[in-house]
């Protein structure tokens, strides 16, 4: 089984946090690809800079998709997912998503550990926008500036682990999620250190979407996820007007 | 006062008849400008349609926002509406959002009135997005192919008509939206024929632009609609770039 | 034009703060009228004092209304809004009502800086009922004595801008509303003194009361917006009655 | 005991069916009164007949109250009820709410069988009020003229035995509430005719009342319910007034 | 009338606090009777504790129900309350159902004042899925050990008194529910000491199982609630067996 | 890796069907085990044969966790799943819960398809708790007798089949999940003959139970899922009275 992870961000330090814990949390025999987006910012934190990252991630994945078996958008948040799943020939998936789907598993109300203050707004809209805001127990960020985007998780390893801390004694917090590809792996070092379950995005990702492809459950050819209806379009790049024009 | 509209579509058809109706809707001393994007597709039905539209309005908005006093994302749905409000310097506001704060004065159960099938679950995402779920009495859509979009209220006038009718009749609909800029200038034209208000976007967006740009609320310095924090970026088009870059 | 606002509270202070900030706020060529309340309290904070002030507002407006284009009810929380709506011949709005639609135009999270301690339950209801309760980031009050309500804004308005700050700093208010009839013209005294939006009642009101006169949207015939049905009545104030016998 | 019964309406005939029902309902040893509105209308289906109805039960139970242990607003859609619970010095109930109390100790989702079609927008924002929408499987209603108000329970009977049916094998009702107090009793003629349980407003009322008096669980002195604040008012009736200048 | 309630759990000495609280409660006429579990725990805190308890109180609910006139389920959480509704030949109900339906005819926002901090999870997932979360203004809970259930209410009366305070002073509480059979009591006590009315389970429990007794408004033959189809079952106790196999 | 399911009923033959479909599912490398419920009725419907099989399928795990990696609730509707999270030492997922996680990856508007009409009422009230309600587009069921449980998909095939297709054109289902145990298999039967994904219990929960053995998230040490406190208890089963008195 093949996996491409799209970073839609410009970080290459971070892609390869992402390769590292993709790949010691895929299953034997998958492999995982991990690409960066060609334009766009550092890291998204606002809905400005992810519908930048949406289009960036969208033309990644549509130049790379056909020799994949299932596609991940390796940022919290999901930029562009739902609008991915519509077009891709494959099941896709995104770290909140995923993550999401882990923690309701272990426990009710879950807290998101995120690596900026102004990042909260947003990740709490894409939460609602899935239906689990009544499951949030809380979203708590550091407040600090970050020198570098790919050193977040080492240079705040006490400070992230304080702020689950937190979650849990004062918002009852029943499982973490650390959120955020630029702390991808921290769940794996943190593990028996926290008094409550933790889940990261990547490790989710990468497992919900080999779920997704060895259970084969079938494409949308109907209902809105299905492919959009073929209509003029102009000034595209190719690999997405290709798609667009794929019969179905 | 100068309004900005911009068309997220690449239909010089639909951006007619978005600027006739805004022309008869402003008041004295308005003056609408209405631009079209330079790349997308014909009309947005989709997820992934949108995330297409957003990135191209959010273009064409950064290269002209300087010289007007407000602007309306011209597409019913508000491609890009929460980024753009975060970065532009003035006052941003979208068809759906303006069609919904008319129609919540108006009366409590709204009905939206929509061009094709495939439509509705994007407009009912982005309706409950707003958080105007509750109030939704139905969408209603035509089921037929579209010849030419802009000629869309004119083939199908009777058709939209009787869509109302039984919002009003079948699903309570106490107000009813005509949506799309396609259908822009349909609810004057249907003045007095239908048992309750009608509401459309493209007027209403030009009226609530004129208000916020008159009223001048202040622009947001923090929380989530201030501008996104200053950090490196890679390949963006200039007008973004220098956006992005602008010192508050 | 001519607008038609109603206190439906008995302090004639707090109908000549309605009154400047109208003629401020409204349009070139549109006259502005405010009426006082024959009979009830001197503000309104709780549900009973509503519901005198919603019998009170009704026969002003049932005297008054065939001379005027649009109506606006001009005391925060709306007393009457909805049953007015059913039985006048114009567009009929409210202060609650028509900041909630600038706001909501604004940003996504709004707070409510209100003039008691106990008025804050009563615009909470309010508020919930129009839908707008997951947007309503906190409701903030004063928690001092009032000595003459026409004052209030003066006598208060350091402890008014610093309930707005905390409402910013600890709330996340993205969008400041500041409520009361009394408070009319406030957040224009406090431009540029906030880090967001600032938005009031009665600018809002006239503003889209003229909005609704201008566009025509059209009257309810059907749905729970109609003239309420022919019956019997009895003891009622004949403009009240009038209103009741009209033929539709 | 001693319970109040103010029929915000001018029937005297409904008031005779709501005294009889009363009657039937309550324990040995309590004595009920009913008494009718002075003005209003014959009987309430619109939000701005519940305005004068709660206008005019609000004198009538400020003129009486003193010597009641408890008070039934006895209109279904409890004209009024929530500000009188601030005001009165005893216990006050209302039909819906009391058939709503009834009636979810009975069954999950709760039909409810109305006299009108227009009353049920009324009905449903009340229900939706109290919390209880996500519980209400459907309103229906009788679709033709009634010739009179009190006799509409005889001259309906076989529709509204009809329109239970159907709430129940359509809308999965698993309980009935027959509203409206000129169906007071109609629960009591249909018991074994229905597949479900079946509630009315005015027997839940007076035993509601009657648990309220008995268990004495104490006045709101802070709170929303708590008696209102002191302050200047003008031409209000005697009673109410009083009642506002009731030190506490 | 005689009523029957189950206590789930096997604390003699609580039985003993709702027998006493059950009977100053009762109307003259109703005779009370109190039994306790066989099997189970000292008192439910948890999710596994209730299925335990759950299981328990159908079992004796089961052996006796034949000789009674309605049932209570004697713990705050009502364990097994819906299962036994729709198998029960007479109506139940339970200590937070009826609570609640006290509370709600009391004030709007209901707190909750608990024995334990580990059981408030538990409470608050009953609360919310009777559809009360959004009236809900807090629960508040003991943070001590408790010595023994039967006398947690006088070894911490005032820790008691206290939460109650403050989810007045800060939650915003209108009404309170002192929660838990071993509380039973403690409302009646407190009387006059606390600022807004106070609610217990027992004696609401106690009367509004009266309530049904008395209003007989016919069993459940349709719907979730009706008895469960006859299907195949083995090593069942044999009271249980019956009622599965009951004819209707 | 080791994976415990238990079959909440007594029906060997639905075990059967399970237990084919766990084998074909899981990954290479992991056993399954299934158990089927010594006490209890054939399949559940209600809630008070959840309660039954909840007891049961505790009675089974407490026996035999200690020799599994993971353990399954497998019957839809996933009786007695939050309790077992509690006490169980290792992760507990159900054939609901998983089903829903998989299922929210692939569409935002679910439907379920049942097999009989009374069973429908306890799946929503299930997939409500979860807070999955919001997402679910409808449950649609056969209304036809069973003869065998065992049997019920081979029988109705293509009445099941006939109820996706309608879920899919009448209520908007982008996804399906084929609901309860005596389904398993059916939606791989079914692949490429539905227009929507096509998710089912046991495959799911199989698959999740192993991402959640992997993924090592720690466990519950805090919070509402955290072992429940000790306490005296009586007449339990002693693998339950072992659980509940392990020292934590």
């Amino acid at each position: 089984m093949r996996l491409l992870l799209v970073n839609p961000n410009i970080s290459d330090s971070v892609s390869d946090l992402i390769r590292a814990e993709a790949q010691r949390s895929a299953s034997p025999g998958t492999q995982v690809e991990v690409l960066t987006a060609p334009f766009g910012v550092a890291y998204i934190e606002t809905r400005f800079e992810a519908l930048v990252g949406a289009y960036a991630a969208a033309q990644v994945a549509a130049e790379h998709c056909s020799q994949y078996d299932a596609i991940v958008v390796a940022a919290f948040g999901d930029p562009g997912l739902a609008g991915l799943r519509e077009v891709m020939p494959v099941p896709v998936t995104g770290m909140t998503e995923a993550a999401l789907a882990s923690a309701h598993l272990l426990g009710h109300r879950i807290s998101i550990i995120a690596i900026s203050q102004r990042i909260q707004a947003w990740y709490r809209e894409v939460v609602e926008g899935y239906g689990f805001g009544p499951r949030l127990a809380s979203i708590r960020a550091l407040d600090r500036p970050i020198s570098a985007i790919g050193g977040v998780q080492e240079e705040h390893a006490q400070a992230l682990k304080a702020l689950a801390e937190r979650a849990v004694a004062e918002d009852g917090a029943e499982v973490i999620i650390l959120a955020g590809a630029p702390l991808a792996g921290l769940a794996r070092s943190l593990h028996g250190q926290l008094p409550v379950p933790v889940v990261d995005g990547v490790s989710s990702a990468v497992r919900h979407a080999e779920t997704l492809a060895a259970l084969r459950p079938g494409r949308a050819l109907r209902g809105s996820f299905a492919p959009p209806p073929a209509k003029p379009h102009r000034g595209l790049p190719d690999a997405i007007a290709r798609l667009l024009d794929t019969p179905r």
